[in-house]
């Protein structure tokens, strides 16, 4: 039983988000810099939308009440819409208006007074999903058993970054837009995506590296507070 | 602010379990099977020995009316002699003597009902140090600013090595012992210990992963009921 030693960053998101631990992937990039300052808590999960993450959301973010006695989360990461984007008829789908919503109202339950879960230490970090590569993902789907219609479209996907944005605007919080970094590192190509992807969906390591880049770069003009090279270890020799 | 979502594994260790995240390391293979299971605590302070732990765990593990908020540590990996074996009059010596009692008190702050930190759900699994290289190491000294003496021994390190075994048979607890399955991997050729080693000292990706195998196979073997296949994620669809 672990005592209370450490801040924490958490990731909250989708499978990118869990599969941060693999391929040097985000979680593990942040754990290594943030070693001995800050704890890395991965609460990604796989196959989830904006819909389905807050009922989860409550049970794993303390309460005011219960905010005394475990870590603070210093930086909150939220990383979601590639499921979102899924299109009709698909059940991860989460229409347009519902995801700006939702991710307002992730926001809220950590900045807003009025809000059980109200934590004035959090820092929010909004990223953008990455473009879907559909050349990739159309020969994952088709390898499937059975094999699966596509059911993601690049387009789609680009009006939810889009969105996020948006809604980074509005509340006044860091964005991360890995769509158009991904997008403009692969040439405005399609095809190219692959650089950064292993299935047309999902990152691999030169995808993490980047996002891994972009975050640091975003804490250290947004939050230099909290930037690995501003924190001093927890016990030092 | 994190509520309590998932039971932990906690490697405390010295700088070769600080260094976990890198290299695909100990601390990221176990983080990513264990992903929506159980969370990996890294405690590894680059530069410690069983002395100086002693009192930094006393304040990372918790008491028994700590225990009731914070999440469980249902497996503690320790793993320290690569800075207890140094060689006097470096100041990280610690006595062979010592190092074993040392040990021995860890384990009983966890597992004596007449501990402060008694936790009867924690497991302990007691990893022996590493074979040193001193032909790597002893270049890694040579180039520091000012160049610093050769200050680990290799039949030193291995006096450590079995020390950390017959604590873990005294104590009953499991023991990975990293010493022999590197040496053994090496032909017993201490030249060829750097397939496992980057500096002589600590471990390249191959040495993770070797590592990351026995961990989970000793898991399997001792503590079923905490391998990752038979933990259920916490939160699922």
């Amino acid at each position: 039983m672990a005592a209370y030693a450490q801040d924490a960053i958490m990731l909250l998101g989708d499978s990118i988000t869990q599969g941060g631990y693999e391929f040097n992937g985000i979680a593990a990039r942040l754990a290594h810099v943030y070693n001995r300052k800050m704890d890395v808590i991965n609460r990604g999960y796989s196959g989830y939308n904006t819909d389905w993450i807050i009922p989860v959301f409550e049970q794993i973010f303390a309460t005011q009440h219960e905010q005394q006695h475990v870590p603070k989360v210093r930086l909150l990461v939220i990383w979601f819409g590639a499921n979102d984007a899924a299109v009709p008829p698909k059940a991860q789908h989460v229409p347009l208006e519902r995801y700006k919503a939702n991710l307002s109202k992730l926001i809220w339950m950590v900045s807003s007074p009025e809000s059980p879960r109200y934590s004035p230490d959090t820092r929010v970090i909004l990223l953008t999903p990455p473009p879907v590569n559909t050349i990739q993902w159309s020969v994952r789907q088709a390898s499937k058993d059975p094999p699966q219609q596509l059911d993601r479209n690049f387009e789609v996907t680009r009006t939810y970054a889009e969105a996020a944005k948006e809604v980074g605007r509005k509340e006044g919080v860091a964005v991360v837009d890995v769509w158009t970094k991904f997008w403009e590192g692969a040439g405005k190509v399609e095809a190219d995506l692959k650089k950064y992807l292993t299935d047309g969906l999902h990152l691999n390591e030169e995808g993490y590296a980047v996002v891994f880049e972009e975050i640091t770069r975003t804490i250290a003009e947004r939050y230099p507070e909290y930037h690995h090279d501003n924190l001093r270890f927890v016990f030092a020799l």
